[in-house]
Protein backbone atom coordinates (compact mmCIF):
# COMPACT_ATOMS: atom_id res chain seq x y z
CA UNK A 1 0.00 0.00 0.00
CA UNK A 2 1.73 3.40 -1.20
CA UNK A 3 2.43 5.43 2.06
CA UNK A 4 -0.48 8.48 0.73
CA UNK A 5 -3.59 7.70 -0.90
CA UNK A 6 -6.37 10.00 -1.99
CA UNK A 7 -9.64 9.17 0.09
CA UNK A 8 -13.31 10.57 0.39
CA UNK A 9 -15.64 10.84 3.50
CA UNK A 10 -19.07 10.98 3.03
CA UNK A 11 -21.19 11.60 6.36
CA UNK A 12 -19.64 13.43 8.98
CA UNK A 13 -21.78 12.39 12.05
CA UNK A 14 -21.21 11.08 15.69
CA UNK A 15 -19.67 8.45 13.76
CA UNK A 16 -18.44 9.51 10.45
CA UNK A 17 -16.20 12.35 11.91
CA UNK A 18 -14.08 10.60 14.54
CA UNK A 19 -13.66 7.84 11.64
CA UNK A 20 -12.68 10.25 8.94
CA UNK A 21 -10.59 11.83 11.45
CA UNK A 22 -8.33 8.60 11.96
CA UNK A 23 -7.96 8.70 8.15
CA UNK A 24 -6.81 11.87 7.91
CA UNK A 25 -4.62 11.36 10.92
CA UNK A 26 -2.62 8.20 9.04
CA UNK A 27 -1.48 10.95 6.55
CA UNK A 28 -3.55 10.36 3.47
CA UNK A 29 -5.27 13.06 1.33
CA UNK A 30 -9.07 13.42 2.84
CA UNK A 31 -11.89 15.05 0.64
CA UNK A 32 -15.40 15.51 2.46
CA UNK A 33 -18.86 16.65 2.05
CA UNK A 34 -21.68 16.07 4.49
CA UNK A 35 -25.02 17.33 4.61
CA UNK A 36 -24.53 19.37 8.00
CA UNK A 37 -21.93 21.67 9.08
CA UNK A 38 -18.19 20.39 8.54
CA UNK A 39 -16.34 20.12 11.33
CA UNK A 40 -13.87 22.33 12.06
CA UNK A 41 -11.38 19.76 13.43
CA UNK A 42 -11.17 17.78 10.69
CA UNK A 43 -10.72 20.76 8.35
CA UNK A 44 -7.90 22.26 10.61
CA UNK A 45 -6.43 18.71 10.61
CA UNK A 46 -6.06 19.46 6.55
CA UNK A 47 -9.25 17.39 5.06
CA UNK A 48 -10.42 19.52 2.14
CA UNK A 49 -14.23 20.41 1.43
CA UNK A 50 -16.42 19.50 -1.25
CA UNK A 51 -18.97 21.05 -2.43
CA UNK A 52 -20.87 17.73 -3.52
CA UNK A 53 -20.67 13.88 -2.59
CA UNK A 54 -19.82 13.84 -7.17
CA UNK A 55 -16.94 16.01 -6.23
CA UNK A 56 -15.50 13.73 -3.74
CA UNK A 57 -16.13 10.74 -5.91
CA UNK A 58 -14.17 13.06 -8.81
CA UNK A 59 -11.06 13.78 -6.56
CA UNK A 60 -10.66 10.27 -4.43
CA UNK A 61 -10.03 7.24 -5.64
CA UNK A 62 -11.48 5.14 -2.26
CA UNK A 63 -14.90 6.84 -1.12
CA UNK A 64 -16.34 5.95 2.21
CA UNK A 65 -19.70 6.72 2.90
CA UNK A 66 -21.60 6.55 6.80
CA UNK A 67 -24.93 7.55 6.87
CA UNK A 68 -27.78 7.19 8.69
CA UNK A 69 -30.37 4.58 6.55
CA UNK A 70 -30.86 2.56 3.58
CA UNK A 71 -32.65 5.92 1.35
CA UNK A 72 -29.61 8.25 2.74
CA UNK A 73 -26.98 5.63 0.88
CA UNK A 74 -29.47 5.30 -1.77
CA UNK A 75 -29.18 9.40 -2.31
CA UNK A 76 -25.37 9.87 -1.66
CA UNK A 77 -24.31 7.57 -4.09
CA UNK A 78 -27.12 7.55 -6.78
CA UNK A 79 -28.83 11.28 -6.14
CA UNK A 80 -28.27 13.58 -8.65
CA UNK A 81 -25.00 15.15 -7.66
CA UNK A 82 -24.41 11.86 -5.98
CA UNK A 83 -20.97 9.60 -5.74
CA UNK A 84 -21.93 7.28 -9.32
CA UNK A 85 -22.14 10.70 -10.97
CA UNK A 86 -18.30 11.62 -10.09
CA UNK A 87 -17.08 7.76 -10.77
CA UNK A 88 -14.26 6.72 -12.74
CA UNK A 89 -13.53 3.05 -13.56
CA UNK A 90 -10.80 2.07 -10.83
CA UNK A 91 -12.18 3.54 -7.75
CA UNK A 92 -13.91 1.40 -5.04
CA UNK A 93 -17.04 2.88 -3.12
CA UNK A 94 -17.00 1.30 0.73
CA UNK A 95 -20.27 1.76 2.75
CA UNK A 96 -20.04 1.68 6.33
CA UNK A 97 -23.66 2.59 7.51
CA UNK A 98 -26.00 0.21 8.98
CA UNK A 99 -28.63 -0.24 6.23
CA UNK A 100 -30.37 -3.04 3.96
CA UNK A 101 -28.90 -6.08 2.71
CA UNK A 102 -30.95 -6.66 0.17
CA UNK A 103 -30.60 -3.36 -0.88
CA UNK A 104 -26.85 -2.87 -1.14
CA UNK A 105 -26.58 -5.79 -3.09
CA UNK A 106 -28.11 -3.85 -6.23
CA UNK A 107 -26.27 -0.73 -5.09
CA UNK A 108 -22.90 -2.68 -5.32
CA UNK A 109 -24.18 -4.02 -8.91
CA UNK A 110 -24.83 -0.63 -10.17
CA UNK A 111 -21.65 0.69 -8.67
CA UNK A 112 -20.11 -2.34 -10.81
CA UNK A 113 -21.50 -1.43 -13.92
CA UNK A 114 -19.43 2.11 -13.63
CA UNK A 115 -16.58 -0.65 -13.15
CA UNK A 116 -15.44 0.33 -9.77
CA UNK A 117 -15.61 -2.20 -6.85
CA UNK A 118 -18.08 -1.94 -3.75
CA UNK A 119 -17.77 -3.38 -0.37
CA UNK A 120 -20.15 -3.37 2.21
CA UNK A 121 -18.77 -2.89 5.62
CA UNK A 122 -21.09 -1.62 8.55
CA UNK A 123 -19.75 -1.44 11.99
CA UNK A 124 -20.60 -2.04 15.60
CA UNK A 125 -19.33 -0.47 18.98
CA UNK A 126 -20.99 2.94 18.83
CA UNK A 127 -19.55 6.45 19.45
CA UNK A 128 -17.26 5.03 21.66
CA UNK A 129 -15.52 2.55 19.60
CA UNK A 130 -15.35 4.90 16.68
CA UNK A 131 -13.69 7.19 18.78
CA UNK A 132 -11.08 4.88 19.90
CA UNK A 133 -10.65 3.30 16.48
CA UNK A 134 -11.87 0.14 18.26
CA UNK A 135 -15.07 -0.95 15.91
CA UNK A 136 -15.82 -4.15 15.08
CA UNK A 137 -15.94 -4.05 11.06
CA UNK A 138 -18.41 -6.86 9.10
CA UNK A 139 -17.36 -7.00 5.15
CA UNK A 140 -19.05 -8.17 2.21
CA UNK A 141 -17.47 -7.69 -1.27
CA UNK A 142 -14.33 -8.84 -3.66
CA UNK A 143 -11.76 -10.63 -1.73
CA UNK A 144 -9.21 -7.91 -3.58
CA UNK A 145 -11.07 -5.25 -2.98
CA UNK A 146 -11.22 -6.39 0.69
CA UNK A 147 -7.79 -6.80 1.10
CA UNK A 148 -6.88 -3.27 -0.40
CA UNK A 149 -9.18 -1.63 1.96
CA UNK A 150 -8.49 -3.62 4.83
CA UNK A 151 -5.26 -1.42 6.34
CA UNK A 152 -7.71 1.70 6.20
CA UNK A 153 -10.30 -0.89 8.14
CA UNK A 154 -7.78 -1.36 10.59
CA UNK A 155 -7.51 2.50 11.30
CA UNK A 156 -10.81 2.51 12.61
CA UNK A 157 -11.19 -0.76 14.06
CA UNK A 158 -9.78 -3.82 15.54
CA UNK A 159 -11.80 -7.30 14.44
CA UNK A 160 -12.66 -6.69 11.01
CA UNK A 161 -14.09 -9.82 9.04
CA UNK A 162 -14.35 -10.79 5.59
CA UNK A 163 -17.61 -12.63 5.53
CA UNK A 164 -18.45 -13.00 2.09
CA UNK A 165 -19.42 -11.35 -1.29
CA UNK A 166 -21.73 -7.96 -1.10
CA UNK A 167 -24.72 -8.30 1.11
CA UNK A 168 -22.97 -10.38 3.75
CA UNK A 169 -21.06 -7.74 5.64
CA UNK A 170 -24.89 -5.98 5.64
CA UNK A 171 -26.41 -9.29 6.63
CA UNK A 172 -24.26 -9.84 9.84
CA UNK A 173 -24.58 -6.64 11.02
CA UNK A 174 -28.34 -7.74 10.90
CA UNK A 175 -27.67 -10.89 12.75
CA UNK A 176 -25.52 -8.71 15.31
CA UNK A 177 -28.47 -6.71 16.01
CA UNK A 178 -31.07 -9.55 16.41
CA UNK A 179 -28.84 -11.37 18.73
CA UNK A 180 -28.44 -8.14 20.60
CA UNK A 181 -31.29 -7.40 21.23
CA UNK A 182 -32.85 -10.90 21.72
CA UNK A 183 -29.80 -10.86 24.30
CA UNK A 184 -31.29 -7.82 25.98
CA UNK A 185 -34.91 -9.31 26.40
CA UNK A 186 -33.76 -12.45 27.95
CA UNK A 187 -32.26 -10.69 30.72
CA UNK A 188 -34.72 -8.36 31.18
CA UNK A 189 -37.00 -11.41 31.36
CA UNK A 190 -34.77 -13.26 33.65
CA UNK A 191 -33.84 -10.10 36.13
CA UNK A 192 -37.73 -8.93 36.40
CA UNK A 193 -38.86 -12.61 37.13
CA UNK A 194 -35.84 -12.71 39.53
CA UNK A 195 -36.48 -9.98 41.04
CA UNK A 196 -40.65 -10.42 41.73
CA UNK A 197 -39.40 -13.42 42.99
CA UNK A 198 -37.67 -12.17 45.96
CA UNK A 199 -34.40 -13.05 45.04
CA UNK A 200 -31.30 -10.21 44.51
CA UNK A 201 -30.85 -9.21 40.92
CA UNK A 202 -27.26 -8.33 41.25
CA UNK A 203 -26.69 -11.84 43.14
CA UNK A 204 -28.13 -13.94 40.74
CA UNK A 205 -26.31 -11.94 37.52
CA UNK A 206 -23.45 -12.59 39.41
CA UNK A 207 -24.63 -16.70 39.76
CA UNK A 208 -25.21 -16.92 35.86
CA UNK A 209 -22.03 -15.54 34.78
CA UNK A 210 -20.05 -18.43 34.80
CA UNK A 211 -22.29 -20.98 33.23
CA UNK A 212 -24.18 -21.63 29.96
CA UNK A 213 -26.32 -17.98 30.35
CA UNK A 214 -23.28 -16.12 30.14
CA UNK A 215 -22.72 -13.55 27.59
CA UNK A 216 -21.81 -9.95 26.82
CA UNK A 217 -24.88 -8.83 27.15
CA UNK A 218 -25.79 -10.34 30.83
CA UNK A 219 -22.02 -8.70 31.74
CA UNK A 220 -22.76 -5.44 30.88
CA UNK A 221 -26.47 -4.23 30.00
CA UNK A 222 -27.68 -6.32 33.35
CA UNK A 223 -25.51 -4.17 35.03
CA UNK A 224 -27.05 -1.46 33.55
CA UNK A 225 -30.57 -2.66 34.55
CA UNK A 226 -29.24 -3.49 38.16
CA UNK A 227 -27.41 -0.40 38.58
CA UNK A 228 -30.43 1.58 36.37
CA UNK A 229 -27.89 3.27 34.32
CA UNK A 230 -29.53 4.08 30.62
CA UNK A 231 -27.93 6.83 29.51
CA UNK A 232 -26.46 5.78 25.93
CA UNK A 233 -24.91 3.60 25.18
CA UNK A 234 -26.80 2.57 22.33
CA UNK A 235 -30.50 4.60 21.49
CA UNK A 236 -33.59 2.52 21.53
CA UNK A 237 -35.00 4.61 18.59
CA UNK A 238 -31.58 3.34 16.55
CA UNK A 239 -31.74 -0.47 17.55
CA UNK A 240 -35.45 0.22 16.30
CA UNK A 241 -34.02 1.20 12.84
CA UNK A 242 -32.20 -1.74 12.98
CA UNK A 243 -35.15 -4.60 13.87
CA UNK A 244 -37.32 -2.80 11.14
CA UNK A 245 -34.34 -3.66 8.62
CA UNK A 246 -34.23 -7.40 10.21
CA UNK A 247 -38.51 -8.12 9.64
CA UNK A 248 -38.28 -6.05 6.56
CA UNK A 249 -35.62 -8.22 5.32
CA UNK A 250 -36.99 -11.47 6.84
CA UNK A 251 -40.28 -10.26 4.72
CA UNK A 252 -38.58 -10.24 1.72
CA UNK A 253 -36.65 -13.43 2.20
CA UNK A 254 -39.88 -15.66 3.32
CA UNK A 255 -38.44 -15.84 7.34
CA UNK A 256 -40.21 -15.92 10.10
CA UNK A 257 -38.57 -14.05 13.13
CA UNK A 258 -41.15 -14.45 15.62
CA UNK A 259 -38.88 -13.39 18.58
CA UNK A 260 -37.48 -10.78 16.66
CA UNK A 261 -40.86 -9.13 15.93
CA UNK A 262 -41.83 -9.41 19.96
CA UNK A 263 -38.57 -7.72 20.89
CA UNK A 264 -39.35 -4.85 18.25
CA UNK A 265 -42.69 -4.45 20.07
CA UNK A 266 -41.17 -4.02 23.78
CA UNK A 267 -38.67 -1.19 21.90
CA UNK A 268 -42.29 0.08 20.82
CA UNK A 269 -43.61 0.03 23.89
CA UNK A 270 -40.54 1.74 25.33
CA UNK A 271 -40.48 4.34 22.73
CA UNK A 272 -44.03 5.00 23.09
CA UNK A 273 -43.65 6.19 26.85
CA UNK A 274 -40.88 8.21 25.84
CA UNK A 275 -38.16 6.13 26.30
CA UNK A 276 -36.37 6.10 22.74
CA UNK A 277 -33.24 7.90 23.40
CA UNK A 278 -32.40 5.43 26.93
CA UNK A 279 -29.93 3.26 25.82
CA UNK A 280 -31.37 -0.49 24.50
CA UNK A 281 -30.69 -2.20 28.12
CA UNK A 282 -34.25 0.14 29.54
CA UNK A 283 -36.17 -2.58 27.21
CA UNK A 284 -36.39 -3.81 30.47
CA UNK A 285 -38.60 -1.20 31.53
CA UNK A 286 -41.11 -2.16 29.14
CA UNK A 287 -41.49 -5.73 31.21
CA UNK A 288 -41.27 -4.25 34.68
CA UNK A 289 -44.12 -1.99 33.47
CA UNK A 290 -46.16 -5.28 32.75
CA UNK A 291 -44.72 -6.57 35.76
CA UNK A 292 -45.36 -3.53 37.57
CA UNK A 293 -42.59 -4.51 39.71
CA UNK A 294 -38.91 -2.67 38.78
CA UNK A 295 -35.91 -4.93 38.54
CA UNK A 296 -34.56 -2.23 41.44
CA UNK A 297 -35.54 0.54 42.22
CA UNK A 298 -34.60 3.75 40.09
CA UNK A 299 -31.91 6.03 41.61
CA UNK A 300 -34.19 9.24 43.37
CA UNK B 1 -15.59 -30.35 59.03
CA UNK B 2 -15.17 -33.68 60.43
CA UNK B 3 -13.51 -36.39 58.53
CA UNK B 4 -16.44 -38.45 57.73
CA UNK B 5 -20.39 -37.69 57.55
CA UNK B 6 -23.33 -39.72 57.70
CA UNK B 7 -25.26 -38.28 54.66
CA UNK B 8 -28.11 -39.54 52.37
CA UNK B 9 -28.87 -39.36 48.61
CA UNK B 10 -32.22 -40.27 47.46
CA UNK B 11 -33.15 -40.26 43.57
CA UNK B 12 -30.22 -41.96 41.34
CA UNK B 13 -31.06 -41.59 37.89
CA UNK B 14 -28.45 -39.93 35.13
CA UNK B 15 -27.84 -36.85 37.54
CA UNK B 16 -27.63 -38.62 40.61
CA UNK B 17 -25.88 -41.23 40.59
CA UNK B 18 -22.31 -39.84 39.32
CA UNK B 19 -23.14 -36.97 42.56
CA UNK B 20 -23.72 -39.29 44.81
CA UNK B 21 -20.64 -41.24 43.54
CA UNK B 22 -18.20 -38.47 44.26
CA UNK B 23 -19.69 -38.00 47.67
CA UNK B 24 -19.14 -41.72 48.47
CA UNK B 25 -15.35 -41.50 46.96
CA UNK B 26 -14.91 -38.68 49.73
CA UNK B 27 -14.71 -41.50 52.43
CA UNK B 28 -18.09 -40.36 53.68
CA UNK B 29 -21.14 -42.62 54.85
CA UNK B 30 -23.94 -42.81 51.96
CA UNK B 31 -27.37 -44.09 52.36
CA UNK B 32 -28.95 -44.09 49.05
CA UNK B 33 -33.03 -45.28 48.08
CA UNK B 34 -34.15 -44.48 44.64
CA UNK B 35 -37.22 -45.26 42.93
CA UNK B 36 -36.34 -47.55 40.25
CA UNK B 37 -32.95 -49.72 40.47
CA UNK B 38 -29.98 -49.35 42.83
CA UNK B 39 -26.32 -48.48 40.56
CA UNK B 40 -24.14 -51.72 41.55
CA UNK B 41 -21.00 -49.67 40.98
CA UNK B 42 -22.67 -47.34 43.73
CA UNK B 43 -22.90 -50.31 45.78
CA UNK B 44 -19.61 -52.10 45.15
CA UNK B 45 -18.29 -48.50 46.71
CA UNK B 46 -19.91 -49.24 49.87
CA UNK B 47 -23.11 -47.30 49.35
CA UNK B 48 -25.76 -48.68 51.60
CA UNK B 49 -29.23 -49.39 50.41
CA UNK B 50 -32.20 -48.03 52.03
CA UNK B 51 -35.66 -48.84 51.58
CA UNK B 52 -37.22 -45.77 51.71
CA UNK B 53 -36.70 -42.06 51.77
CA UNK B 54 -37.99 -42.27 55.60
CA UNK B 55 -34.89 -44.88 56.43
CA UNK B 56 -31.89 -42.53 54.63
CA UNK B 57 -33.33 -39.36 56.68
CA UNK B 58 -33.04 -41.74 60.33
CA UNK B 59 -29.45 -42.79 59.05
CA UNK B 60 -28.11 -39.43 57.51
CA UNK B 61 -27.75 -35.99 58.60
CA UNK B 62 -27.50 -34.83 55.67
CA UNK B 63 -29.99 -35.89 53.57
CA UNK B 64 -29.85 -34.98 49.45
CA UNK B 65 -32.56 -35.37 46.86
CA UNK B 66 -32.35 -35.35 43.43
CA UNK B 67 -35.55 -36.52 41.78
CA UNK B 68 -37.32 -35.05 38.00
CA UNK B 69 -39.79 -32.78 39.14
CA UNK B 70 -41.81 -30.62 41.71
CA UNK B 71 -44.11 -33.39 42.73
CA UNK B 72 -41.25 -36.00 43.10
CA UNK B 73 -39.64 -34.10 45.38
CA UNK B 74 -42.92 -33.48 47.37
CA UNK B 75 -43.26 -37.32 47.42
CA UNK B 76 -39.74 -37.96 48.20
CA UNK B 77 -40.45 -35.27 51.11
CA UNK B 78 -43.84 -35.59 52.54
CA UNK B 79 -44.92 -39.24 51.29
CA UNK B 80 -45.98 -41.62 53.77
CA UNK B 81 -42.30 -43.14 54.06
CA UNK B 82 -40.76 -39.88 53.60
CA UNK B 83 -37.87 -38.19 54.47
CA UNK B 84 -40.26 -35.89 56.64
CA UNK B 85 -41.19 -38.77 58.30
CA UNK B 86 -37.93 -40.08 59.46
CA UNK B 87 -35.91 -36.56 60.33
CA UNK B 88 -35.26 -35.56 63.67
CA UNK B 89 -34.00 -32.24 64.95
CA UNK B 90 -30.84 -31.12 63.95
CA UNK B 91 -30.35 -32.54 59.87
CA UNK B 92 -30.51 -30.70 57.12
CA UNK B 93 -32.23 -31.30 53.55
CA UNK B 94 -30.71 -30.20 50.62
CA UNK B 95 -32.88 -30.39 47.29
CA UNK B 96 -30.74 -30.01 44.14
CA UNK B 97 -33.67 -30.85 41.74
CA UNK B 98 -34.45 -28.32 39.27
CA UNK B 99 -38.48 -27.29 40.98
CA UNK B 100 -40.65 -24.81 41.25
CA UNK B 101 -39.29 -21.52 43.39
CA UNK B 102 -42.72 -20.81 45.14
CA UNK B 103 -43.23 -24.93 46.07
CA UNK B 104 -39.98 -24.75 47.72
CA UNK B 105 -40.20 -21.64 49.71
CA UNK B 106 -43.41 -23.83 51.68
CA UNK B 107 -41.35 -27.03 51.32
CA UNK B 108 -38.06 -25.89 52.98
CA UNK B 109 -40.99 -24.01 56.11
CA UNK B 110 -42.45 -27.48 56.46
CA UNK B 111 -38.90 -28.92 57.00
CA UNK B 112 -37.88 -26.36 59.53
CA UNK B 113 -40.77 -27.43 61.21
CA UNK B 114 -39.05 -30.61 62.02
CA UNK B 115 -36.11 -28.78 63.39
CA UNK B 116 -34.23 -29.02 60.03
CA UNK B 117 -32.66 -26.67 58.05
CA UNK B 118 -33.38 -27.11 54.00
CA UNK B 119 -31.84 -25.93 51.66
CA UNK B 120 -32.73 -25.92 47.51
CA UNK B 121 -29.24 -26.22 45.51
CA UNK B 122 -30.28 -26.64 41.74
CA UNK B 123 -27.46 -27.31 39.72
CA UNK B 124 -26.86 -26.49 35.74
CA UNK B 125 -24.15 -28.32 33.47
CA UNK B 126 -25.76 -31.80 32.79
CA UNK B 127 -25.03 -35.43 32.72
CA UNK B 128 -20.90 -34.52 31.85
CA UNK B 129 -20.98 -31.68 34.64
CA UNK B 130 -22.00 -34.26 37.24
CA UNK B 131 -19.75 -36.91 36.08
CA UNK B 132 -16.85 -34.48 35.76
CA UNK B 133 -17.68 -32.74 39.24
CA UNK B 134 -17.67 -29.16 37.34
CA UNK B 135 -21.46 -28.39 38.22
CA UNK B 136 -22.80 -24.82 38.40
CA UNK B 137 -24.71 -24.66 41.89
CA UNK B 138 -26.74 -22.08 42.99
CA UNK B 139 -28.11 -22.28 46.45
CA UNK B 140 -30.78 -20.72 48.47
CA UNK B 141 -31.61 -21.08 52.60
CA UNK B 142 -29.91 -19.96 55.49
CA UNK B 143 -25.79 -18.71 55.86
CA UNK B 144 -25.05 -21.34 58.48
CA UNK B 145 -26.46 -24.19 56.89
CA UNK B 146 -24.96 -23.59 53.18
CA UNK B 147 -21.55 -23.54 55.10
CA UNK B 148 -21.47 -26.62 56.32
CA UNK B 149 -22.94 -28.23 53.25
CA UNK B 150 -20.39 -26.28 51.41
CA UNK B 151 -17.41 -28.61 51.49
CA UNK B 152 -19.84 -30.92 49.96
CA UNK B 153 -21.52 -29.44 46.77
CA UNK B 154 -17.36 -28.96 46.13
CA UNK B 155 -17.12 -32.25 45.79
CA UNK B 156 -19.88 -32.11 42.78
CA UNK B 157 -19.49 -28.54 41.25
CA UNK B 158 -16.90 -25.88 40.86
CA UNK B 159 -19.01 -22.49 40.09
CA UNK B 160 -20.86 -22.84 43.60
CA UNK B 161 -22.61 -19.23 44.64
CA UNK B 162 -25.38 -18.72 48.04
CA UNK B 163 -27.83 -15.88 46.07
CA UNK B 164 -30.06 -15.92 49.18
CA UNK B 165 -32.92 -17.52 51.11
CA UNK B 166 -34.58 -20.72 50.47
CA UNK B 167 -36.10 -20.08 47.01
CA UNK B 168 -33.30 -18.57 45.51
CA UNK B 169 -31.68 -20.86 44.48
CA UNK B 170 -34.67 -22.39 42.31
CA UNK B 171 -35.41 -18.87 40.93
CA UNK B 172 -31.81 -18.33 39.68
CA UNK B 173 -31.85 -22.01 38.10
CA UNK B 174 -35.31 -20.76 36.39
CA UNK B 175 -33.69 -17.59 35.60
CA UNK B 176 -30.69 -19.34 34.22
CA UNK B 177 -33.13 -21.41 32.16
CA UNK B 178 -34.45 -18.28 30.60
CA UNK B 179 -32.20 -16.88 29.47
CA UNK B 180 -30.56 -20.27 28.17
CA UNK B 181 -33.66 -20.36 26.17
CA UNK B 182 -34.26 -16.98 24.42
CA UNK B 183 -30.17 -17.27 23.93
CA UNK B 184 -30.55 -20.16 21.86
CA UNK B 185 -34.03 -18.80 19.98
CA UNK B 186 -31.60 -15.43 19.41
CA UNK B 187 -29.02 -17.22 17.70
CA UNK B 188 -31.32 -19.44 15.49
CA UNK B 189 -33.02 -16.45 14.33
CA UNK B 190 -30.08 -14.38 13.27
CA UNK B 191 -28.54 -17.58 11.81
CA UNK B 192 -31.88 -18.77 9.69
CA UNK B 193 -32.09 -14.88 8.55
CA UNK B 194 -28.42 -14.59 7.77
CA UNK B 195 -28.50 -18.23 5.79
CA UNK B 196 -31.69 -17.41 4.00
CA UNK B 197 -29.89 -14.02 3.02
CA UNK B 198 -26.83 -15.94 1.19
CA UNK B 199 -24.21 -15.11 3.56
CA UNK B 200 -21.89 -18.45 4.84
CA UNK B 201 -23.44 -18.96 8.83
CA UNK B 202 -20.34 -20.27 10.23
CA UNK B 203 -18.36 -17.30 8.99
CA UNK B 204 -21.42 -14.66 10.37
CA UNK B 205 -21.23 -16.71 13.81
CA UNK B 206 -17.35 -16.34 13.58
CA UNK B 207 -17.53 -12.58 12.83
CA UNK B 208 -20.08 -12.01 15.47
CA UNK B 209 -17.92 -13.58 18.55
CA UNK B 210 -15.79 -10.95 19.41
CA UNK B 211 -18.64 -8.53 20.04
CA UNK B 212 -21.72 -7.45 21.72
CA UNK B 213 -23.56 -10.58 20.48
CA UNK B 214 -21.31 -12.77 22.02
CA UNK B 215 -22.59 -15.57 24.53
CA UNK B 216 -21.81 -18.83 25.81
CA UNK B 217 -24.89 -20.18 23.59
CA UNK B 218 -23.48 -18.51 20.39
CA UNK B 219 -20.27 -20.48 20.71
CA UNK B 220 -21.30 -23.80 21.77
CA UNK B 221 -24.93 -24.21 20.49
CA UNK B 222 -23.90 -22.12 17.24
CA UNK B 223 -21.76 -24.16 16.50
CA UNK B 224 -23.91 -27.08 16.96
CA UNK B 225 -26.64 -25.41 14.67
CA UNK B 226 -23.50 -25.21 11.70
CA UNK B 227 -22.76 -28.49 12.30
CA UNK B 228 -26.00 -30.01 12.80
CA UNK B 229 -25.11 -32.11 15.74
CA UNK B 230 -28.17 -32.29 17.61
CA UNK B 231 -27.38 -35.46 19.94
CA UNK B 232 -28.28 -34.01 23.69
CA UNK B 233 -26.37 -31.98 25.24
CA UNK B 234 -29.94 -31.01 27.05
CA UNK B 235 -33.05 -32.34 25.95
CA UNK B 236 -36.04 -30.54 24.58
CA UNK B 237 -38.22 -31.91 26.52
CA UNK B 238 -36.58 -30.97 29.79
CA UNK B 239 -36.15 -27.40 28.66
CA UNK B 240 -39.90 -27.45 28.22
CA UNK B 241 -40.43 -28.82 32.21
CA UNK B 242 -37.86 -25.74 32.77
CA UNK B 243 -39.61 -23.34 30.94
CA UNK B 244 -43.55 -24.65 32.53
CA UNK B 245 -41.56 -23.56 35.43
CA UNK B 246 -40.90 -20.37 34.29
CA UNK B 247 -44.30 -19.69 32.80
CA UNK B 248 -46.36 -21.17 35.71
CA UNK B 249 -43.61 -19.05 38.58
CA UNK B 250 -44.11 -16.13 36.75
CA UNK B 251 -48.57 -16.85 36.33
CA UNK B 252 -48.22 -16.87 40.03
CA UNK B 253 -46.49 -13.63 40.73
CA UNK B 254 -47.98 -11.50 38.22
CA UNK B 255 -44.96 -11.40 35.49
CA UNK B 256 -45.70 -11.12 32.15
CA UNK B 257 -42.71 -13.13 30.38
CA UNK B 258 -43.74 -12.81 26.43
CA UNK B 259 -40.29 -13.70 24.72
CA UNK B 260 -40.15 -16.63 27.11
CA UNK B 261 -43.56 -17.52 26.41
CA UNK B 262 -42.80 -17.57 22.58
CA UNK B 263 -39.64 -19.34 23.00
CA UNK B 264 -41.81 -22.29 24.53
CA UNK B 265 -43.94 -22.17 21.43
CA UNK B 266 -41.03 -23.12 19.58
CA UNK B 267 -39.59 -25.54 21.59
CA UNK B 268 -43.04 -26.68 21.29
CA UNK B 269 -43.40 -26.85 17.50
CA UNK B 270 -40.03 -28.96 18.20
CA UNK B 271 -41.87 -31.40 20.27
CA UNK B 272 -44.89 -31.91 18.00
CA UNK B 273 -42.35 -32.47 15.17
CA UNK B 274 -40.78 -35.11 16.93
CA UNK B 275 -37.54 -33.58 18.29
CA UNK B 276 -38.19 -33.84 22.25
CA UNK B 277 -35.18 -35.76 22.19
CA UNK B 278 -33.03 -33.56 20.69
CA UNK B 279 -30.41 -30.88 22.20
CA UNK B 280 -32.16 -28.19 22.51
CA UNK B 281 -30.12 -26.54 20.00
CA UNK B 282 -32.54 -28.28 17.82
CA UNK B 283 -35.23 -25.04 18.54
CA UNK B 284 -33.77 -23.63 15.37
CA UNK B 285 -35.50 -26.14 13.30
CA UNK B 286 -38.69 -24.57 14.31
CA UNK B 287 -37.38 -21.88 12.63
CA UNK B 288 -36.07 -23.34 9.70
CA UNK B 289 -39.34 -25.16 8.97
CA UNK B 290 -41.17 -21.93 9.25
CA UNK B 291 -38.80 -20.23 6.69
CA UNK B 292 -38.72 -23.84 4.23
CA UNK B 293 -34.63 -22.95 4.68
CA UNK B 294 -31.96 -25.07 6.91
CA UNK B 295 -29.42 -22.61 7.86
CA UNK B 296 -27.29 -25.64 6.65
CA UNK B 297 -27.89 -28.79 4.81
CA UNK B 298 -28.61 -31.74 7.63
CA UNK B 299 -25.72 -34.06 6.94
CA UNK B 300 -26.87 -37.33 5.09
Amino acid sequence: MSTSLKLGFIGLGIMGTPMAGHLRAAGHALFVSTRSKLPQDLLDAGAVACGSAREVAQKADIIFTMVPDTPDVEAVLFGETGVASGLSAGKTVVDMSSISPIDTKCFAARINEAGCDYLDAPVSGGEVGAKAASLTIMVGGPEAAFERVKPLFALMGKNITHVGGNGDGQTTKVANQIIVALNIAAVSEALVFASKAGADPAKVRQALMGGFASSRILEVHGERMIKRTFAPGFRIGLHQKDLNLALAGARALGVALPQTAGAAQLMQACAANGMKDLDHSALVKALEMMAHHPVMPDAA
